[in-house]
């Protein structure tokens, strides 16, 4: 009894936290735009350092906000009775548009790099990002063909979704992994030469310092949210469900 | 039925992966140590940047392989019978181990910045290492508070114990995110003016970021063993065993 009561008081429930949450999702878009805007001259689409600034604001809305919001669809009580393809449509939609987003960023440091003549995906922030899309890709595609077309077996859908689950936690802390690195990095690039140095620690610095902290902190709650046992839908094969039944 | 026989497809023994993630491990050790040895110079203590060098390597050694073996210590079958107290001291001298090492890493590139007046704790890398020291230390504090010394009242230690774990995995992430940033940053410190530069992707380069690589895949390893259910020691409280007393 004395157990449960100690449980209780860290049964958090699922909705206030995912206003939290998705509060913080919102905050880590907003401050990404502004710091490209306010402290790295805005955004273009003319190959120049102004097109570079699409990748980070693409990037943290996609790869990581967007991303936690469709990794976090199952979470929500109300998926767990009644007819599951719209949530299902709902998760890969915002899956695909999280990817959409993605490739976009991608497309934007691409062009920056070629029309600048800066080599790409030398850097282990580029091979970490890029094996992070690579595997997101992959996942969204196995998803498609594993659990909307109508004709996989269920055997297939049974062996495939805890691989989909444990890829679905992994590439969220991959992205957030990149893009801490790509903050740091980035910062190093743009706090030099007539500006002043990162190591003095400027505005800017301590502005977008706090961005990666902020991304850090989105996904560890959401990997952390995703792994806790009381917020999954309850196994309609487990014993409690059978005995109802 | 067939749900059984395709889930126990995916059901590796934890042994012989225990022993791949331990071999990965001392791979990444090996790695750090022969990118610093080799490309950066090897080590010594006069403050110079042969000092910074011990820095990744007891970051790597201590906050992320020495601190997975740690955290991976009640995955092991023998852990969940008998006595508690000797696998207690393991898990909690691993941990011990891995923080002097993580301090030890610490005083080297605090000790390199003060002596060459470079300032300290400006990069989103500095901020995200030192709040990852931070939480380990809090985390070894209050483990050994509520779960090594004797007189912890049981409610605190059922309460304390699923926070215990959550933050052991999130600290990891930190740590591993920490590393690829730093190997990053180190990366484009040390390849210009003199040597090819990162972006032409030099042998050390593609070392380094190899290592990189290696680190996260062992912190995403040793994550999703901590999160695999059939991996954890069953639950005495739970409706099975009670059906078997």
């Amino acid at each position: 009894r004395c157990h449960q009561r100690s449980v209780a008081m860290l049964d958090i429930p699922f909705p206030p936290f995912l206003a939290f949450l998705g509060s913080l999702g919102v905050l880590c878009v907003a401050l990404v735009g502004t710091w490209c805007q306010h402290w790295r001259g805005g955004f273009s689409l003319d190959g120049g350092i102004r097109t570079f600034n699409w990748h980070p604001v693409l990037m943290v809305t996609g790869l990581v906000v967007l991303y936690g919001a469709a990794a976090l669809v199952y979470r929500i009580p109300a998926t767990w009775s009644g007819p599951k393809l719209p949530w299902k449509l709902l998760h890969g939609g915002l899956a695909l548009g999280a990817f959409v987003l993605t490739v976009l960023g991608l497309a934007a440091v691409f062009r920056f790099h070629n029309s600048n003549g800066i080599p790409n995906m030398y850097s282990l922030h580029s091979w970490m990002g890029l094996a992070t899309v690579l595997l997101f890709s992959c996942q969204w595609a196995a998803g498609f063909g594993a659990f909307l077309l109508p004709w996989a077996p269920t055997w297939l859908r049974q062996l495939y979704k805890p691989i989909h689950v444990f890829f679905g936690s992994t590439i969220l802390l991959l992205s957030v992994a990149s893009c801490v690195s790509g903050i740091n990095e980035k910062l190093f690039f743009s706090l030099k030469n007539g500006t002043t140095q990162y190591k003095l620690l400027p505005a800017e610095a301590v502005f977008a310092n706090t961005l990666g902290m902020l991304i850090l902190l989105f996904g560890v709650l959401v990997v952390g949210a995703l792994a806790r046992p009381s917020w999954k839908r309850p196994d309609p094969e487990s014993l409690d469900s059978r005995q109802v039944l």
